[in-house]
């Protein structure tokens, strides 16, 4: 196999100080078995069946990128008790058109963010529903990051060792998953 | 009370010739007593919340319309199990900022669509989630049009009798409803 | 109309100390404008169609005294993400045979409590989903009642003011809804 | 690697000539490399936290039968949008007492049947958001079985050359995961 393991990062928040891509920051830290890379939602037109003959260069762009990594992870904040609409539409201009998704088969993970104490449930599992769909078998894993501001110093560093030792652990995790499920494919 | 109600629409397919789009026109037609008037969606930047101090023109003017309505439609496609991400944009644009949502109270409706047997179930349900956070309250008449390539004559007329009466029924239940929830708000 | 409303309320948990059930009798007691009263449902037996044309004396004493109400509410610990079987089951039941559901039209309301900080949110929202097949129209203020455990007094007495403003809040809006959907019925 | 892998099936409906159950049968005859055995689930006392001390017969059996299977099928009809309760108890009895979950780390499988055209969407999704918790990774394979009546002959054979291929790739595909996921958990 080789390694490391590459890692298409998707964070739902566009907020140039997102908590959210925060978390995600930390794990990267954390788990220097796996080499992560954002990749860029922002800039891809709201999806339209109607342009699927003449894709935008962005959304071209964009499907060609994540067609590279080994696995994807979402680490995403929660816009009323759902996944945000920019992320939802990332998700959607990569699974066409039809027959030609970079999702399927790539393993993945969730990460959901809240502020509150409820932590995403509800993004966390709305992305879930999706991702069976799409075939990206998701690592079991559960993460919640609730209470979100409170974790972070001025300079967007981790502060709270309990959240550093599940993230490392998520990683760990992570990382096995994307093992056994790449050679589960190669077998 | 006054009459019509008036009732905003909200598409979640940007296809010209979307087959959802043609399912709220018939059901348009079916219910004279409420008067419908679609919303576009596709105009809407992604939201972001570094913007909410100056949000985009294109944003005021569409918190702007939704206000003035009785009550609010959701006509979904199904995207990979779950909303469009370019309708759950429209839905996090309109809830912002924080206390002002444009949603809040207003009675509503939501109709799932698909070509296959499953009617968008899933879309269906994730858009419920959301509208109970943002104090919609629901018809619970449940609609899952499938199958719906098949409704339709080469005009965008509905040629299915079952649909007809189908919708029929909705939209007098969802004038109901209008009339139940705001005569309570009115207590 | 006849006032006080009436109001069964289905505990999730069937254990005698339940914290679950401690919210429950707290709502009560801040809520005097509704009269509720708890119905038992570990006596049930599991659903099974091959007994509905000679339902057990359980089902039917249950079912009938259901009917009876104004009202429903549901109060649910969360149970690996999701509804407990045993509340599942009491659904299940009061809404066979075909035709003859007793949950039917009846206003309703969901509290799902934990001891940890998602305060159910799982339970909750599966919970909404069956009551939007049974036409249950739902109250929506949502209530995650996490941390349970540090909310009582070693009687059982509620000890957190922070959640007595919350319940006594959502008894009066459960309240109002009541009056909002009955009334609706009867227009 | 032992083989045959073993499989528990557990089938959420009681009924006697349940066509869930013969959902199942099909898959297992078509399906050779796995060796399929139902587990009763009807004789389990409702989960009850007081009894977890002085746990049941019936409860004690079946934990111990179900962890000495490689691997869990589950096969379910849809009660009101979601998991049946006697199917949802069992899980629930499975899980507990807490850190002694017999569902911890087997692979599984979810099918859904209905008779209608949605083929337990519902379901199907409620009952894996519960198996994301238990970590039972599932096979993302989606299998919603509509129009389950019309599937089977006088004998309870499956007569849908259709539904048959489905089946058979289905089993292969599950079979493939079983083989994944345990040489994971073996490295």
């Amino acid at each position: 196999m080789s390694h490391p393991r590459t890692v298409a990062v998707i964070v739902g928040s566009l907020r140039k100080d997102s908590v959210t891509r925060k978390v995600a920051k930390a794990l990267e830290a954390l788990t220097p078995g796996l080499q992560f890379t954002e990749i860029e939602i922002g800039d891809l037109q709201h999806f339209n069946q109607d342009l699927e003959a003449a894709p935008t260069a962005e959304w071209t762009a964009f499907r060609n990128r994540i067609k590279a990594f080994d696995a994807v992870l979402f680490v995403t904040p929660e816009y009323n008790r759902s996944v945000p609409g920019v992320l939802k539409n990332a998700i959607d201009v990569g699974s066409r058109p039809y027959g030609a998704s970079v999702w399927n088969g790539k393993p993945g993970a969730v990460i959901s963010v809240s502020p509150g104490g409820i932590g995403g449930f509800g993004a966390n599992h709305h992305l879930r529903q999706s991702l069976v769909f799409l075939n990206v078998p998701i690592l079991t894993n559960e993460a919640y990051i609730g209470g979100a501001f409170s974790l972070f110093g001025e300079n967007g560093e981790l502060i709270n060792e309990g959240t550093a030792e599940f993230l490392r652990a998520f990683g760990q995790a992570f990382s096995d998953w994307i093992d056994t499920i790449l050679a589960g494919k190669a077998a």
